[in-house]
């Protein structure tokens, strides 16, 4: 079947319409004759179902490739995901982002669409708040919002990226964010009765020495973790919080006692993000989440739905990396992190407080 | 025991030399008096073994935490490592690089040490220059090099840092860098006789319609991925490598040869680590390798020791991660992506070309 080059299209003529597009929904009808995208036509041209002119000349594929190059950004790594897909029995459109796939056993018509793809290079930097404009775009019409990542040697790696449902899947299951130190055992309530417990903030960590309370706040809550039988040691997030609820006072090494902003200024010479990282702490533990820190898997949190006794703790469901808004993913640190949470069995979330609300996304390795 | 602060050290009377020293190899007598470094006097406070005085005040744990943490730097994390060795039965004492450690069973005078132990904290970055300095010296005198990072809640990972063996165990065992094409079946041999394989260089990889030569390269030396049935794709590194074996010739969109000089600068506008990269890729390959992307790990590599058939492809024993000399490590980075080779079975080398030579550094977790 001939076909001719115009514009940003191959042009094919009405004897397409049934035989490309009614049988395979590939291109879009319109005036009796189908227009194909340079992906489409590859693809055809590459399958012999179609000759390409370009003005009177015949290209072969390589010429129609070097073609298609030169006039359309990142046409090798459409082209690459297109033919995937296809080979996988998808019907495939294109769309805003790049293509909109339909389920198993559907196709144009007689469903809708269901999931949005994305192309993209393992070398270009995915900004966050394209990332949002995708998601928000997607989530509107109610698809699945899939990033293809096609890597210097063409394998692709397909990632769902989502919202997490913070009202359901993403929430914590602690009955209480601080335990109650009055319910505890006699010396706990006699020194919460007391008031706020003193605490000495070393160079990077706070250490408190109440045998009784800090037993309580590490095996029921898993706060910090104990240097020895009677002292805990608390992380600068978890400090900062326990100074909040008024649980903890600090005092810095010259026994001076600390404001929870005097402790911020000086967690935050020591850790430039403190404070970033310190709002999704606090709603974490607000969502009734024990966030602990993740430096094990590279990102900020792991994060348990509950532990309230350490004789039992459960596995960690997530892991939490704290991100900027301006944040720009690199794309082979992400996959290495997905990667990583894949493997130990745990969902890998991306949070950033954008100012009016904390986004919490997911993302997950798929197989198409 | 009563013993005093004096300078950067707690001194102890004659009695604590062989009551501390003779018995636990706490400190270093001199003059008849024992020396001990705080780290040592704040553990044997801990364990009730002595009194600590500073002029003429009784400190109490707590009071000598404070006191050491404001005259010595990174105090609580030594403390923190030193206790944790401590109790798991080592033999301590102090050197440069922190602490000099002793084998199990072992003690200073009756066995030599077996390793240095560096403390670092999880927020401080590492730099390469110094890491590969604490590589000489612990090299020099045939020690083992550990590195003991201490996270925000305290808990300590331990790495072995180490050269790999480029003469043993870090070697390939490719019989070819490039298939011998002329070998090959009739169609390779007489496209190789013809001289070098026609092909494009696209955006970001190169394709190369020749099938037989395209099928020998893939199946037989792993080169790139086969687009199709006919066409080979190449990634950037291997392109370059196969231009200066003479095994391909790259034209661009505009048909016009590159020389490997123009490609590598079109290489580095879209990838500016690209040299980096292929300086390592190509030595990589002269070690007899077969090294592929390791996008999916986060890494620039992951490596084969051979690929002679993609009929059995073997475990890929190495990722590689190339870095510039002037590097500083992340800690969370580093923690993260060896966290992730070991779970899926591989080491974790480090790459950079320091002008002299190419250090390989392996960095491996270990279990004290």
């Amino acid at each position: 079947m001939k076909t001719k080059i115009q514009g940003n299209y191959v042009v094919a003529g009405q004897e397409a319409v049934s035989a490309l597009y009614q049988s395979g929904y590939f291109g879009r009808p319109k005036d009796g004759v189908l227009y194909l995208r340079f992906v489409e036509a590859a693809y055809l041209l590459y399958r012999n179902k179609i000759e390409i002119f370009k003005d009177k000349t015949l290209l072969d594929f390589d010429a129609f490739l070097k073609f298609a190059a030169l006039k359309e950004d990142f046409f090798e790594l459409k082209y690459i995901v297109y033919k995937d897909l296809k080979e996988r029995g998808y019907y495939i459109q294109s769309a805003a982002t790049d293509f909109r796939i339909y389920p198993r056993g559907g196709s144009p018509g007689k469903t809708s669409a269901k999931s949005f793809v994305f192309v993209q290079s393992e070398r270009i930097d995915l900004p966050f708040g394209t990332l949002i404009q995708h998601l928000n775009n997607t989530e509107n019409v109610r698809k699945q919002f899939i990033l293809a990542l096609v890597d210097e040697e063409s394998d692709i790696t397909f990632f769902e990226i989502k919202r997490v449902d913070v009202n359901n899947s993403f929430t914590g299951k602690m009955s209480y964010s601080v335990p109650d130190l009055t319910k505890a055992d006699n010396a706990a309530a006699v020194a919460a009765a007391a008031g706020p417990i003193p605490a000495i903030l070393l160079k990077e960590r706070v250490v408190m020495d109440n045998k009784a309370v800090s037993e309580i706040l590490y095996n029921n809550a898993f706060f910090g973790k104990m240097l020895d039988e009677d002292r805990l040691q608390l992380s600068l997030v978890e400090a900062l919080y326990l100074m909040e609820q008024n649980v903890i006072d600090v005092m810095d090494l010259n026994s001076e006692k600390m404001t929870p902003d005097t402790f911020a200024e000086h967690a935050s010479a020591i850790e430039p993000e403190f404070m970033k990282k310190y709002t999704v702490y606090k709603d974490l533990k607000e969502r009734s989440f024990v966030p602990k820190t993740g430096f094990k898997f590279g990102t900020h949190f792991r994060i348990y739905q509950k532990v309230e006794s350490l004789d039992k703790i459960p596995h960690s469901e997530f892991l939490l990396h704290v991100i900027s808004p301006d944040h720009q993913f690199k794309m082979p640190v992400t996959s290495g992190a997905i990667r990583l949470a894949n493997s130990v069995h745990k969902r890998m979330i991306y949070a950033a407080d954008t100012g009016r609300k904390i986004e919490y996304i997911e993302f997950e390795r798929i197989k198409m």
